[in-house]
């Protein structure tokens, strides 16, 4: 007996990727989900394409038979983009993650999809090379995931977003139309630059196949320093020191909120003894004839009032422990079911903005546990809220989200963005309006029904 | 008697405009033609408006009335993108040149559409601050014009392409629809990000009316070298030499024939006595303490024989000369009508195509003188053909047309770029197949279809 007989669909799926198909509903719930968690996943089916052919054929047929595809790379978003709801076939990227081509001259490397980020760092790494996007998610996190969000990360005052790095994309429309954009030139002015319009549409437009991504020279001996900062608007005094003297290659910050959570959960040592309301981490490029310029900085800070209390790491093994106390944050605070928000404005608007949105906070959270870290050189807050044991986890997330209608109105304001980096997905989609106009989401429609003329993939994601 | 009484659209438009409308033949020819030359400007009228309103109100009157807008910035470009000559109404810039904004903070500066580039660059000098994209034409070229071609330029290698400074940008859809996007951030994960579309859309998705660019800080001390290079093998060797050695900003070549060209007319002396078939142009950060650096590499490529003579620069003066000797090459040439190609492939794939497209030249050219030159360093590559004085413009440019097409066909072959940084226009709409593939045609058109429904936004430039 045919197991497929009741769905044609399927049927023709399984001649054409045989085992490559799972139709378990347990074995395919995990790859319906992301690090979101506010969705249940409910897939049809999970394709694990093997090759360009097979998701060029996979498409076509999907088309054929109206059924909607979810893009799924390492499944680390945290917008609910790789979300399979409502029965849509999830093509995972899991089985393409070959580097098909490196060039070291152009300083370019091709690779699948399916990719896991951290390979490639540690590739070009191999190569003598550089491959500067970085993140906390980097080694669980795939490259194609990384380009449908335009991923950031902790360098990104240094060395730009991942759209800075991508010089070519293969893709697949919702035709099943094979795209090869621009084929990792440098120049290219020959109309519309599609790749950049793949890059961020969360795989509203197409599945991202292959990419080309640069390379570049490895970064000089680096350093870190984290500062105690007695206050918001000191933080944006020492990013001003910091990035007219020294070669900045990250600027982060941390309340103590989340430090106390880091050093509780990792027995990690505090980075010195007193407690500071806010902390700055400071990575910089810095050979040694460098130093003295890092310490004149630091005292510059520290006799100006912006700092109270400093480290600086003499060692790489340091170096990672200071790292740690930022990157652990995020996995830190997940058995907190946290409700994030991913917020940027302007740098010169983060004082006034963040001032605000503390009055918000504080006074519509009273009962819930604030914690505020990010990427402050690029004007990026995660604000994150944590739910307290006795709340359910539902009626946590409908209060937090009155609150997030109050703080977007505040991101409007400011001219700001309610996604610095996660995303719009299904959990910003309602809030789409504070960030694009009216206009800007009428054309982004007009631009999806151009690419995927029967809405098959990764429908009621970013708009409806 | 009213003077546009024949026509409503241009008696409605005088009274939204007044004297900001022009329409006397004589006084609009200018402004109907850019620097390619090849079509003859026959605009209906030129409007010059005053501000952000008066762009809206004029894009609506002409949907209304169905009349076809063509965009004006310096009229330097070298596609016909920005040539009316069709009896299109000329929306030029001229009157839209104010800096709005700028904050030292974000390092960013809000500019009308009209800005010329030079005026940027030294308004960003006054600010201790650089905006990097620079080319021969930037006393001339309009931010807005930069920007709707995605202008690169000489600095390319080291500071990117004009889309690498964009961080906001106002448009006007053909359905005058007014659009502020990305309005400055760094960071800006809602959906798909219109901004890059419009780069290098050479007015056919809307009319940019504002522009907010980041600046940066200026290089350390410059040296420009110049460089005797045998063969087009070699140029490859010394680009790999000085690329992971110093810190590069520019890296251009040029051959014997170009400049001779220069030398004649500028009465300049030549870098050094000898003369060899190719120069290199090397422009570098050079702090004293690193020229023992430079003349390694110098000598290294001496040893290697990749270089048979060489010249650095000792002055500011000589820096300054040097350049010219690279930039005067246009301007130089331009008296002999020259047939103008400008290509790009990938950097490693330059030799071979280098050779290909030489041995085309010599065997399809051999009445005519062509002049290379370009910024090799990015993988593009300038190739002028200059007219006998004995040949009909007509019949000159016919058979270069033909020889184009064997060329394009070679650039197909590399997958490079049938245009690099000219943009696409009029002169090059009928080779865009050689770039860009049948569905990436049809995409565009669908995205032309969303931003301009009734086609009135640069008809017949891209694409049909």
């Amino acid at each position: 007996m045919n197991q497929f007989a009741s769905s044609p669909f399927l049927q023709s799926l399984h001649t054409l990727l045989g085992s490559a198909l799972l139709t378990d509903p347990v074995e395919c719930h995990p790859y319906g989900g992301d690090w979101s968690r506010q969705h249940e996943p409910a897939p049809l089916a999970v394709a694990l394409p093997r090759s360009v052919d097979e998701v060029v054929a996979l498409v076509k047929l999907a088309r054929e038979f109206g059924v909607a595809l979810v893009p799924s790379g390492g499944r680390t978003g945290l917008s609910g983009a790789a979300v399979a709801a409502h029965g849509e076939l999830v093509v995972a990227f899991d089985r393409m993650q070959r580097i098909l081509d490196f060039n070291p001259i152009d300083r370019t490397v091709t690779v699948e999809a399916g990719l896991v980020t951290a390979q490639l760092q540690q590739f070009a790494q191999q190569q003598g090379l550089f491959y500067p996007v970085d993140f906390a998610s980097a080694g669980s996190s795939r490259i194609g995931g990384n380009i449908a969000t335009n991923a950031g990360g902790i360098k990104v005052i240094r060395y730009g977003l991942t759209r800075d790095w991508v010089a070519g994309l293969k893709v697949v429309t919702g035709s099943g139309e094979l795209l090869d954009l621009n084929q990792g030139l440098i120049k290219n002015a020959t109309g519309y630059d599609l790749r950049h319009l793949f890059i961020g549409s969360e795989g509203t437009l197409g599945l991202i196949v292959e990419a080309t991504l640069r390379l570049t020279l490895p970064p000089r001996p680096l350093k870190v320093a984290v500062l105690g900062v007695p206050g918001l608007s000191a933080i944006m005094e020492v990013l001003a020191a910091f990035r007219s003297r020294v070669a900045l290659t990250a600027f982060e910050f941390f309340s103590e909120a989340a430090l106390t959570h880091v050093v509780q959960r990792t027995g990690l040592p505090r980075p010195f003894e007193e407690a500071t309301p806010y902390y700055c981490l400071v990575e910089l490029e810095c050979e040694p004839h460098e130093e003295a310029q890092l310490l004149a900085c630091f005292e510059h800070c520290l006799e100006s009032g912006w700092v109270s209390d400093g480290v600086i790491s003499q060692s790489e093994a340091q170096l990672r422990n200071l790292w740690r106390l930022r990157e652990d944050i995020s996995e830190t605070i997940a058995p907190f079911t946290p409700y994030k928000n991913d917020l940027a404005v302007r740098i010169s608007a983060i004082p006034a903005f963040l001032q605000a949105v503390d009055a918000l906070v504080q006074q519509h959270y009273p009962e819930f546990e604030v914690i505020w870290f990010g990427h402050i050189g690029d004007g990026n807050l995660h604000l994150n809220i944590l739910k307290p044991a006795n709340w359910e986890k539902s009626a946590f997330f409908a209060e937090c989200a009155k609150v997030s209608e109050l703080i977007f109105a505040e991101v409007k304001r400011a001219g700001g963005s309610i996604s610095a980096e996660h995303g719009v997905g299904l959990l910003k989609k309602p809030y789409l309006g504070y960030s694009r106009a009216p206009a800007e989401i009428a054309l982004m429609r007009g631009i999806k029904a151009a690419f995927d003329p029967d809405g098959i993939l990764n429908p009621g994601k970013i708009f409806d």
